[in-house]
C-alpha cells in the first residue's frame, strides 16, 4: 500500500492512503490519524489500511478524493530518528579523489552513518528554506526506508525484516559549512538542515522485484532548474543495503519503530548516469579539470526527485522543491 | 512544576506531575496524557498541571501517590531531537591535552555538538544495558533542557526564552569504539548508545537563582560504585550557555518543540571537585604519569547522578543505574 500525510495545521497532519496510481486519496480515518501511530502497532493497524488500500484501487471507496501532493507533509512530518547512510561507495571515492585523499578499507566493510534532525522534516513540495546563498545549498536525492523495531545486535538479516516503508529523500547539504563542521571533530551538524521526503511511503510489495537483497533497483531521477542531471540506479552499486545500515545502529542500541533510515546519494560509477547531487559533479569536475565548474544552487533554483515504475508511473510521486531564502 | 513519565507499558508512558519534594505524584489524567503533547501546546496546558503541581504541594490532591523514581522513564521516553552539546571546554582541553593535541581558537566562540539517537531513551533507575564490555563504557553527566519551537536564526538570547524544562542526562558512551568512529569523519553514532534522563524534568522558576544567564548554577554529583567521584559545579564554567547551544542548531534550521539539548560532561578546571565522567579522569592520570590507571565501567557497576538543592533535597530526583550485559 501506498500511505501520505497530509497537511491540516497540525504538527503530524493528518494520514491517508493513496492509490496504486497516486490519482485518489482517502483519510485513514477510523483506522489512525498519523503514521506514527501505525508503526507504533504495524501489526494490527497495516492490514486495515490495506483493506483501505483495495478498496480505493477498485474505485470503491466512498470519500475518496484526487490525490495533491502539494498538500502533503513529509510521510512522517517528524521522527523519532534519522540516520543516514553513505552507503554508495562511489560517491565517497568520487569525493576523496577530488581531494586526492584515499579511502580508507574499511569504509568498504563498516559502513559510514550520521545522526540527523528529525524534529522538522519538510514535504515534497515545501520550500527548502536556507539563511544564507553562501552556505553552499546541494541536494542529495536519496532512497530512505522507515522501520519496525530491531533489537540491539540484530544482524542485517534480522535488520532487513524490520523495514515497513519506502520512500525517497531530498537530504539537502549546506556544502560550505561542512569542511570546518568535519574539521572540528563531531560530524555535521548545521550542514545539514531539515530534509524532505516523497510525498508517499510505500510498502515492499508494492515494489515487486524492484525490491531485492535490501536495495530498491530502481532509477533514481533528478532534475534541477528542468534538466534531468541524474538517472541513477539506485540497487546494484549500494555498497551496503538496508539491512546492514539498520544491523550498523543496532550494533550498540535498539532501533525503535518509526526510524527513518537513509542510503545516503545515489551514485553509479558510470558517469553518463549522471549525479544526484551537485557535490559529485564538481568532484568529478575536478578530476577532470582540476577545479569545479558547476555552482551550488542559489535561491529561486528548482530540484524534482522521482522514480518511475516500469509503467512510466510515479512510485512516491515527486519530491518538487524550490529553495528560497529565510525571511526570519 | 516538576513532571515525569510513568511506565505504563506504552511507548511513551504516562505523565505525571510529582511535588516539590519529590514524595508524591498525580497522574495528569484529563489534562495530557503524555509530554510530548504538552510541549505541543504549552501555553494551554502548563497552567492547567501547574494548578495541579499547587494542589499537590499543598497535599489536597485528592488521588496523590508517593511517588517512585523506578516506575519512571525518561521524561521525554522518546523525543523528536537530542542535541548534545560540548559546552565545558575544560574537558575538551583535558582531552585533548592527554593526546597532546591543541583545542583550536574556534572551540572558544563555537560551540562543539552532536546530533544523537533519540528513539528509545532509557529510564533513570533503568540498566544501561551493552553488548560488549571491551566498548569501554563510560558515564556522561550532564545538565539538559527541553525546548519549546525556536525559529531558525534565533538569537542566544531568544533561544533561552525557548527553555522549557531542565533535567539530568547520563550520555553513555562507549569510548573504546569513539576513535575509530570519529577517524571516519562523520561523527559519533555506534558509541553514543541510549541516554538516560533525571526521573523529573523542573520548569525554570523551580530552580530559583540557581538558573542564570541560561546556566544550572548547582553541584552534580556523580557516584560511581557508591564512591562519591564528582561535585562538579555546572554553572560558572559552562563555556557556552544553553540559548547559545540552541541558537547553534538554529542557524540552519528551526529547533521544534520537545526538542533535547545537553550540555556535555560538566568539568571543572580545579581538580578537586572530581569528574563527571571517567575518561576525564583518565586524561588527568594521562597528563599527570603519562597513562590512565583508572578502568572504564563493568558489568555490574553502578553509577549516580544528582543535583541537592540549598535545602539538601533532590531537585530532579536522582539517575541511579546499573550496567548490564545484552542478552539478546
Amino acid at each position: 500500500m501506498k500511505l501520505a500525510t497530509y497537511k491540516d495545521g497540525s504538527r503530524d497532519g493528518q494520514l491517508v492512503v493513496v492509490s496504486r496510481d497516486l490519482s485518489t486519496a482517502h483519510y485513514a480515518t477510523g483506522i489512525a490519524s498519523k503514521l506514527q501511530q501505525v508503526l507504533d502497532d504495524w501489526n494490527f493497524m497495516a492490514p486495515q489500511l490495506q483493506d483501505l488500500y483495495e478498496t480505493l484501487n477498485n474505485g470503491k471507496a466512498r470519500h475518496a478524493f484526487p490525490f495533491d501532493p502539494a498538500q502533503c507533509m513529509a510521510p512522517l512530518p517528524r521522527a523519532y530518528q534519522w540516520a543516514d547512510g553513505s552507503a554508495f561507495i562511489n560517491h565517497v571515492e568520487l569525493v576523496r579523489k577530488a581531494r586526492n585523499s584515499e579511502v580508507p578499507q574499511t569504509f568498504y566493510t563498516d559502513p559510514l552513518m550520521y545522526q540527523g534532525g528529525s524534529d522538522d522534516f519538510i514535504g515534497p513540495c515545501d520550500d527548502v528554506v536556507v539563511a544564507d546563498e553562501a552556505f553552499g545549498i546541494d541536494f542529495e536525492a536519496e532512497v530512505a526506508v522507515i522501520t519496525a523495531d530491531v533489537p540491539m545486535r540484530a544482524s542485517p538479516e534480522q535488520a532487513l525484516d524490520g523495514i515497513r516503508l519506502v520512500m525517497l529523500a531530498n537530504d539537502v547539504s549546506l556544502r560550505n559549512l561542512i569542511p570546518d563542521e568535519l574539521a572540528k571533530g563531531f560530524g555535521f551538524f548545521q550542514s545539514k538542515p531539515a530534509t524532505a521526503f516523497s510525498p508517499v511511503a510505500v510498502t515492499l510489495d508494492e515494489l515487486g522485484d524492484a525490491w531485492q537483497g535490501g536495495r530498491l533497483h530502481m532509477t533514481l531521477q533528478s532534475t534541477w532548474n528542468g534538466r534531468k542531471v541524474g538517472m541513477c540506479e539506485a540497487g546494484p552499486e549500494m555498497t551496503f543495503h538496508f539491512g546492514q545500515l539498520i544491523a550498523h545502529i543496532c550494533k550498540t542500541r535498539n532501533v525503535r519503530a518509526g526510524s527513518i533510515v537513509g542510503s545516503g546519494t545515489v551514485s553509479n560509477k558510470d558517469w553518463s548516469h549522471g549525479y544526484s547531487c551537485i557535490a559529485e559533479k564538481r568532484a568529478i569536475e575536478t578530476i577532470e579539470d582540476g577545479k569545479p565548474k558547476t555552482a551550488f544552487m542559489k535561491f529561486g533554483d528548482t530540484i524534482r526527485i522521482e522514480v518511475k515504475g516500469k509503467d512510466g508511473q510515479l512510485v512516491f510521486g515527486a519530491i518538487e522543491q524550490k529553495i528560497a531564502a529565510c525571511t526570519a
